[in-house]
């Protein structure tokens, strides 16, 4: 138990207080337990985003990691906040759907967090952060078991994630997904469900740009080059050698996306 | 002692490598001290910011913690290094201020830091952080008793935090103390010293709105929607749900703020 | 080996999951591993702001520390990935010049990684840190030898740092190497040879401003002065007090430096 890992995801950023209090919530309960972000930087609010970022980043961490996603539009309200096990690993969240597509890629029980041991005693209107979803974590990191916080539930919330819809034989509309780092635009193309465009011409149309290339790496192309390419998370993304993909389109997450298959 | 935990405020960002030498630096004194960051996000020389974030947060972390606060516009002159022991824990920075909430909060003893024994053998004039603060706060977390570090001193310094000041009968001129994350403004009224806005009509006037709206949760109000709430920290807060207040009110940190109970 | 540690370096950015992805790789193999995070905000491929932030940071560490610099615009080309040993430290990097500052400072052996035990069974195209860097890592942590991992080479990649040259008899012109979180420009004039300013008089151009004074302190400036500092890297350094030398100049990285000495 003394090494039990718990990761953060949330939409408070790095400049005010809040992160660092829940850490030191955790700290409090569970001195021995670990904790790693993964991302405070979530765009205010918007599941989607923290969906995807989590649902990239769990299958990384080793098994009985307890990860905790706190971007929360409806806290104070009567959401409940619950407690999942997927893939051997444990989630921490306000039953909001944003985790989703961990539902999406494992089978998994969820409860509700009800036990008030396992919350602190006086719990704010506006930070729940702090007050339900760290102590919680920190309390199933120190060993209390997933049953004691509360019963199974089955009527949790599900977002329907975007997915590429058929818009002709051989034609697709779908969206950007998220914009990272470094400008390049990942899609909800799945790379192994359209294994087409490595041997078919192809065009993919997104922002002012029409796209037929892919590339198999970065290194094949010269600076400033646009392309197609298989991301790290397995979406198609378009890309641009040392630019920003972002830029040279003028689009941001939520953006359509076409691609034909010629 | 083997997991004393360090906290770390400053100014210095996280591009550049100054919190990842803070860092090594402990990490080479006290090999199993832990660190955890508040924030290095303070605006660059706020000493006021930077005394709220820390009043925040500290009374979320364990007793005994160790919390290093650098924001030091005076670094290189004459101004002392402290060591202040404060509701059980410790405070490392430099005497200028930068403690004054955390003093307001909680009775204190305060040491100069003097003994050379716990700082870095060569002292360079701009980034104290490294040679005083960061080595200063290690040795604590191995073991040095406080006393060790220097003697007792009154004349330290406290600026006056601001304060609400009344206008009339029941009305107040106040400020805008923080900006957080979400564009929530953070006044300087604190909840239970107004707590007539939960019974009286009132009007909170800032930037270019006037508010006469008092929600006790975000979840109450509608995207968009502008309200008086009180915020995690106990303040009266300005915000908007699912938007910046900051940005539809045209405020920063520092503007004024009036409020009249009716 | 129980706490050995291991620090980044990267251009990653904090906003997407994958610095969250490098920490969990690197949990998963080595438990006990400890991670410090040194900058994950080096400018998108940026090798030189790199090489100049893990020089800065590597020798406030503990001996044995293992620094991973991930900033690779070659990613997914016939580029190596490289050990090196140097001043008792290691350094796993690509192999594209990034670590020529601390090859500068130090005598060092370098080795090429290709032992497939120490990396991902399934390396993408696009994210050698999660599949080559951070695994390599954790597996030096966790005990492996140095001499398991390749074979030694001689012929890593170099890239020549900027120096001043002389542009007269008593006259260099340089570069800014860095603008820092205040906005201070760091040039590539190394303090102790150009000592002459010490006592001489001189003039330092920058953008548009010709600079005749050298702080000892910033202390003994006023808010808004302009002058050359002995930053904490040991460069000569523009600053200005309380203010942003950069933006007083318009100056950014690369720009050029002059200096006279009368």
């Amino acid at each position: 138990m003394a090494n039990r890992l718990i990761t953060f995801t949330t939409d408070f950023g790095l400049s005010d207080h809040f992160v660092g209090v829940l850490k030191g919530v955790v700290a409090g309960i569970a001195a021995a337990a670990r904790v790693i972000d993964i991302s405070h930087d979530v765009a205010p609010y918007n599941l989607t985003e923290a969906a995807f970022i989590i649902a990239e980043a769990w299958p990384y961490f080793p098994k009985r990691t307890i990860h905790v996603i706190v971007v929360d539009p409806g806290v104070g309200s009567a959401r409940r906040p619950i407690l999942a096990e997927a893939g051997g690993h444990f989630f921490i969240a306000p039953d909001n759907g944003v985790l989703s597509m961990v539902f999406d890629a494992a089978p998994h029980k969820v409860r509700v967090i009800s036990n008030p041991r396992f919350l602190r005693r006086d719990i704010s209107r506006t930070f729940h952060g702090r007050d339900v979803f760290a102590p919680a974590a920190a309390h199933l990191a120190k060993g209390a078991q997933p049953a004691a916080f509360g019963k199974r539930i089955d009527d949790y919330i599900r977002i329907e994630m975007t997915r590429p819809s058929r818009a002709g034989k051989d034609a697709w509309g779908g969206a950007i997904l998220k914009v990272d780092r470094f400008g390049n635009l990942i899609t909800n193309f799945a790379a192994h469900e359209f294994a087409g465009i490595n041997s078919r011409p192809f065009e993919m149309r997104a922002g002012t740009q029409r796209i037929h290339r892919l590339a198999l790496t970065y290194a094949e192309t010269e600076a400033g080059d646009l392309f197609v390419i298989v991301g790290s998370s397995g979406h198609l993304e378009i890309a641009a050698n040392q630019a920003s993909a972002a830029g040279l389109l003028g689009c941001s997450a939520g953006a359509p996306v076409e691609l034909d298959l010629y």
